[in-house]
């Protein structure tokens, strides 16, 4: 995770989580080491992916204490194999204890996105379809997710409501049409945002492009109408599928020719991925 | 969920997660609807299951407009059935557009939690196990999804480090031995905290009986391992068992007789449940 | 401004303000006026302009105290003539007289932006060229400045450096190349952004436009380089005209047929709209 | 700037305005810079003028990476040349790009105020008055603001509405008199406060002398007036004038024999001041 | 205490002060009342004494929940006897329950503060002689103890180091004289500021009134020697005495003729009001 | 105090009160030391006492400069005496003199209630009896006093609500009956919580002994009655007296064979120890 995103936008939020965990103490690890002692502990993968989070679990155990040292032996997007050593954790034995926690939180679900978004983003490989993810995200998480759909291999859709137009069913309503809201959002919208509006017709898509839409949603069609809603676009805009992607029918959206795949499931369904640390001793 | 709890420790969540999802503005809503006007959306359960986390969803709305009205028609902890109406949203279409993701991402991920630790208790029904989540929470998420384990059946382990002692087998190394570690943490903790310490094997659990642990921890015992475990201790401690429980081995766990059943996979593993925001219209 | 824009995003930055300027209390107010008393004051413009930030003025008293009534007669975006009546505003005159300063250093400073933007535009009327104001933005006074601009008939460019793409020259220098910025940043950034690029000669527009840019900035070009550099393009991206922009050389630079002018002078120097409170009386 | 202000009160300030540039990372950058690369900048004024805020510029960088180094030339106060080389920042080439517009952003506006102060004193040089600033700051710049105005050669009036008192019309209505506003001022505020009272007619300045106020501001007064204002005190008091100085009619204030001459101006209508950050090279 | 003070100012501090107490929820209240009762409380006083901070009482529970309504029989700065009622209480049982004692961890301090001040201001009375309080207050109530010294009949010394000058012998020693330190002070201080000064002997008091300080601080001088003081200042400045203060010899203070007698025991010192809430019932 | 305490939680609190002493600036020290000058002092204890808090003295110095040196020779819980050099702290004589009000009013607090609560545990010395605190602490200090009663040989009773039970006689009331109250916690409690429950007849303890209270708080009854309960209980539970405690009966309180006493005296009651920073000098 680039550095200064880490300092600006994500410290606060580790540190929130460290205080989740750590209201006053880590009253067992107090309790029985009232002093401080040099340990080491090892970082391995209990199963194959890709390891996404690596700077965000150091930043853990940093912001703990600064004395701590992370050797990693990965870094983010690396794929791992179940068992191997990722990294070794030197510092106060206290600090290992009452950071391993929120650490492994956060790395655990950062590195299970970017294993199930590089299985996906797996079947679009040789076509020229993208793979992106959504807002379906955890609250207050998105910076982490977004980074890790990345790390998998995916692309990031908008990151929210104010840095990308999205026109839906309602807008279009509210605007009266799919022409109508085009043009209200160029008018309003900072010029450097491209419009994307959703579609459920194949008249609507022949609007939107004729409207001038940098982007045009095809939402919950059948791969045969994103066919021809492709050829009507003629390159005119850019094409998203939206709705309903199963490993399944994958193959079968590509071959439509969308430019993009958007998937909530990368942010909501991706399992974590089994990371634990071990052999902590003395030194 | 707790009004007070909402207030002092929720609400500065939930306005973070907003902010999160619109850091100037919602560019697509206020493109196409610069003035107020009264709308009303259903939400709608597209899955069976187990509600959690309606006041919160109510919350987010509220935050961001204070008269919008949310009529619930369910209750956290009630189970819905896919299709079923569960309430109906009034306000400004345009805070009801802005704040569905962020309300919805709180919802899905609570009441997935809910339904699923639902599912697991019920493996327990009729036996005197309780069924126990862990801190292997999302960051930044624990009071939600520690609230929506309650709400789904299972009963809360230790909020996080400060609250609740879990001597672990570094704290018993550093310590000394188990009797050493139990005694160390009753003379430090506060007097009201439980002292709960890990065994792997009988003769640790003894020691610990032997101690005056509060509570056990079988750590990765097969169930035959643990029916010897509670004999020796017999009633001297509660008993949790942690580690590997399935859906296929927790009948045995039971039969061994230990009083807790610890799970990770409740916080990490349970897929959301699928709930949408349908029909809506201007009123 | 929007409600929701005012509650998630500008009432934290006006609630530091008024903490800035009572850091424990108004000690004049509070030494002669003990005990609340309803009053009434009026808002008054002493100079021509166009109006912005009449709901951030308001938002100053309600924070102070709810019960505070502002009656507007104008709305943002509005012209206003020196001694116009703009609003009355209703209170305990303690509240009306400790956030007076604080609501006019506001509303001063936004309609000011607003009345220069409104001027510079007009030079462009009957164009089709549009302005635009930059990043050279009052720290922590972007989200009301950048929505003066608009007031005063001026649009966005990106909002910071996480929501817009533009390539500057040190960018280029990185990539190797522009073709090589361009497809940079196409595979890096999300989506929904448009990619912008600065050049400096025709070579550059010429590269720029192959390579698929949506936006070329052409920076302190002259007029006739700049038609030049239109023609180049043919519409295969839009343009922005940047440095030097003066109200002497402006009408040549439309002519140049460039989409937008962007300057910073919007933000920077725009002289404040003088307007005051005036006949405070207790009713 | 002194260190333990910085640090306790206007490090928040920064932090915020990098966040309010940079929402998530600097795109452009991150985009065609992969990894950290040395770099070189300079600073360099195009215009002549007096340097504030250089403390501020450099903690914008240190902000982002503790690591960047800048070889300052001039110190706060100073006079620069145009093309004067102000300093030199060595650091991360993507650290430089990415807090370079939120640096100058304070540095320019902090030694514009510096600059146009130092103009308004110098018509005061070689007589007793002393030039003042107001409250008529921006919003939450206030900390940089009434430094650069002592940088430029002026003083400072009260802070904020907590730390000094100044009973205006308002205030001596709601007394009854300007003798009782002063008596009820003196009873109420803490007693290292300085009671300044406001004043409209040479009556009121009779009556506030004999009350014992330390300062009494001469509101709107002409010259002649102000002249024989400051004979009724006969020193028993400062007197400070305000409203409506220019650089025309302030030597004829000056012969008034007034000690002070506040001006708003100084924070609200002064330019800024050119300076850019020029020729960055990797090293 | 004044609104204003209390919504930009205290109200931050109670919210913390709650989060303080209930950092996830009131575990003993919500096990055994999962509905809202109606409920009322008394508010009595089991001491004689002055009370102070109704209003921060009440907004304990205000923060919990709006609709509570405290009922109050007497204001901030009255005199309560033993066994008095001071307010009802009406609202939510469990809002009643969690927020008592925050709400009076608040009143016993801030009333036993009022109580003591009061009492050793009761021994100036008939004189002209001031009593102050001092910076010795408790980390992060600094707002609330200044508030109850003047609700008990003292008034504040400076409430910060940057609202007020005071010069002890560090700084004349680094300044390197009496005269020197008031003219750098003089040069240096918003004009808003009296600048005091700390003297030890008589030599240091004349040359502080001949350089034109505006207090003098009489540090630990003795009775005699402090009306020499006074009669070297000849009321060119006010005189402080601190050090040493006690109920015995503060007659002997007082006829020296000092104008302030200042005491830090006032917040270090004041035991607590006993006020406990009684009577808790349904309705 | 633990490092990680400091961090996490101590931190944002001691930074708090710096603010609160310095808003802007420290004017008197700014005014007379333009420039950093190395100075030490020395910390001295005017008064026989138990010390605590000496990291967090060390932490104000620290925040405001991380280069003061602060080199102890006395650590929390040692038993100095008047007169005693306590440590010598190094660094700017600015920051000297701007931390020392904070820095000594956490100190000095902290150390008077390690003091006295090492005066009360003496008074148990010998017994099996344990000093307890309770939540009567002050409002955002109770991080620093909960951790000086334990300096001073105390032990904490529950930090907050939200990790310990007590039900009181109105918990007891909406329950219906001790019983039913325990029952309710004991399903609704995190399970690591152990319950307490608060009597007043010694029909109330056998019903908590009983019903399987963990402790029981013998509330307001004399040792007589105490020791009665004691033996009905017969070491199903442990007991806890509270109220009333004093010097004088707490050795019959003793004799009754209760397991804790609990004393709000400890935090609300403890003067603070006299120490002050003496002979600051340049080096």
């Amino acid at each position: 995770m680039n550095d200064i995103t880490m300092k600006l936008n994500a410290d606060e939020l580790i540190r929130m989580a460290l205080r989740e965990d750590i209201s006053s103490e880590d009253v067992s690890t107090n309790a029985v080491m009232p002093k401080a002692q040099d340990g080491e502990v090892e970082l391995i993968s209990k199963q194959d992916g890709i390891i996404c989070g690596m700077d965000v679990y150091e930043r853990v155990f940093k912001i703990l204490d600064d004395s701590v040292v992370v050797e990693k032996y990965v870094d983010d997007g690396d794929e791992v194999k179940k068992g191997q050593l990722m990294a070794k954790v030197k510092g106060d034995v206290r600090v290992l204890l009452s950071g391993e926690r929120v650490a492994l939180n956060y790395l655990q679900r950062m590195s299970g996105i970017a294993t199930y978004t590089h299985e996906v983003a797996a079947l679009l490989a040789g076509s020229n379809t993208v793979l992106l993810d959504t807002r379906k995200t955890t609250p207050n998480m998105r910076i982490f997710e977004k980074y890790a759909v990345r790390c998998g291999g995916g692309q990031n859709h908008r990151y929210n409501l104010s840095d990308g137009i999205l026109l839906k069913d309602n807008h279009i309503g509210a605007a009266g049409s799919v022409t109508k809201a085009i043009q209200m959002a160029k008018d309003y919208a900072p010029f450097v945002r491209k419009i994307e509006i959703e579609t459920e017709t194949l008249d609507q898509v022949k609007e939107a492009a004729d409207a001038g839409a940098d982007i045009i949603m095809l939402d919950n069609m059948d791969p045969a109408t994103m066919k021809e809603a492709v050829k009507i676009i003629a390159g005119r805009a850019k094409t998203e599928c939206s709705g309903n992607v199963t490993k399944e029918n994958i193959l079968n959206i590509i071959d439509s020719g969308v430019d993009y795949i958007s998937s909530g499931a990368l942010t909501y369904a991706a399992p974590i991925l089994d990371i634990s640390m071990k052999n902590l001793h003395v030194i």
